[in-house]
């Protein structure tokens, strides 16, 4: 059995952070950069929308009062990035309407930071992340060349009022967002067309957009919860260059970053 | 508090398994086709030899009679993979003698694999890996680059011999090796100057390095371990085409792949 020997990063959301586990994405840039201080915790779901993920977030939490919680790593950054499924367009299986999003956004949310919840937990610092903007032209073209062709399922406009509304969520929770829809729409020079150096499909970013969103949670991590940054977090075992060769053992974990 | 829904595969040793979380590292590119299947838990420690390493390994462990056992991930595949440090020559402080690096990987396995030792854990399945070849050119170029200049640390066949070594044990003990040393210096034409491609310091893995070390350890799950093959493992929580869209939640973990 694997001890818990480093807290975690959780990672909740669709494909878009599913597939952050590829060369140069989300996941792996962070799990790069935490190495020896946090584990990277990748619960993306493919094809998930807020209201399925919503159905299985509890289940990968543990109640704060379960006898066997010191034992498990704390969350100490939960990133949340749901949206860019809830924005197909109806009669898609998919689709979640705007105002059942934002209530299953704050749900997620109010689970962890509420005090009567079963889930809470202070210790976990949150950011919302927006849907990046969907290029219809590329994701479209991706759909006409299906056997059999599908018909485009998302809108441009339709993500972005998505997107906005994780804005919204974090402004009035004063929860700090990362913006991942502006960031890639003003590196594309708001046109819609260029979106394509960032993703390969119109919908799913590349390493280029990843990097993107990646420079973006540092810098957001840096400026809300400092502490968390890489540069801020001990080893948990000690650098090799710091150990008393003469007479190494036990090298006595740190277990655990302290807590803020 | 994260709670275990996935079982994990353990990676345990030196940088060259840290390092592995690097675009198109070993864990990297583990981790991107065991989502939603199996946790990669990255336990590598720059600069560690054997003797360091057997020194945390209980930390990075739970007894298997703790009470609290069932929530933490089981390892289903642990990986050893150390000698690149143990086969520094002297007085280098990370060297440790053959016979003793011998004993030390030995340990390392019986901890696992003893019933009467308290990390006894028959469902884990363990894999050796023997430390790549060194290129000392480039090594020796990289050192003598460095203010001041250091001296060569290793030599191409002492750890040849650390690598026939983790062979030997594996063959003894009828425990899978993946001979990277073999592997890379067959891919380069049995011409220590053309590792070069596989390695950008003499030392370390590249991309191409860690992409046959990836290529054989897949194989060598496929050959010995097959019900560990990523394609044959559920994924913990359905796929979303299964779900039941009219009657979606709560979608039930299928925790845990089939102890084998």
């Amino acid at each position: 059995m694997s001890e818990t020997v480093q807290d975690g990063i959780l990672l909740f959301g669709d494909s878009i952070t599913q597939g952050s586990w590829q060369p140069n994405g989300l996941a792996q840039k962070l799990a790069y950069v935490y190495a020896r201080k946090l584990d990277v915790i990748n619960r993306g779901l493919s094809g998930y929308n807020s209201e399925w993920g919503l159905s299985v977030f509890k289940q990968i939490l543990s109640p704060h009062n379960a006898s066997y919680i010191s034992h498990l790593p704390k969350i100490r950054l939960l990133t949340l990035w749901f949206g860019a499924n809830d924005a197909c367009i109806p009669p898609s299986p998919q689709h979640v309407p705007l105002s059942r999003f934002e209530s299953n956004i704050r749900e997620l949310i109010t689970i962890i930071t509420t005090p009567s919840s079963a889930y809470y937990s202070p210790v976990t610092k949150i950011i919302l992340i927006t849907p990046p903007p969907v290029n219809t032209y590329q994701r479209g073209a991706e759909l006409a060349a299906r056997d059999p062709p599908v018909a485009l399922d998302r809108t441009f406009e339709t993500t972005k009022s998505y997107a906005e509304k994780v804005g919204e969520i974090g402004k009035s929770l004063n929860i700090p967002v990362l913006d991942v829809w502006n960031a890639l729409y003003d590196a594309a020079g708001h046109d819609e067309k260029a979106l394509s150096q960032f993703m390969d499909d119109g919908l799913h970013l590349n390493g280029e957009g990843y990097e993107i969103a990646y420079n973006l949670l540092i810098e957001t991590i840096k400026t809300h919860f400092s502490q968390l940054h890489y540069d801020n977090i001990p080893m948990v075992f000690p650098p090799w260059a710091e150990i008393d060769w003469a007479n190494p053992g036990p090298l006595t974990a740190r277990k655990f970053a302290p807590d803020t």
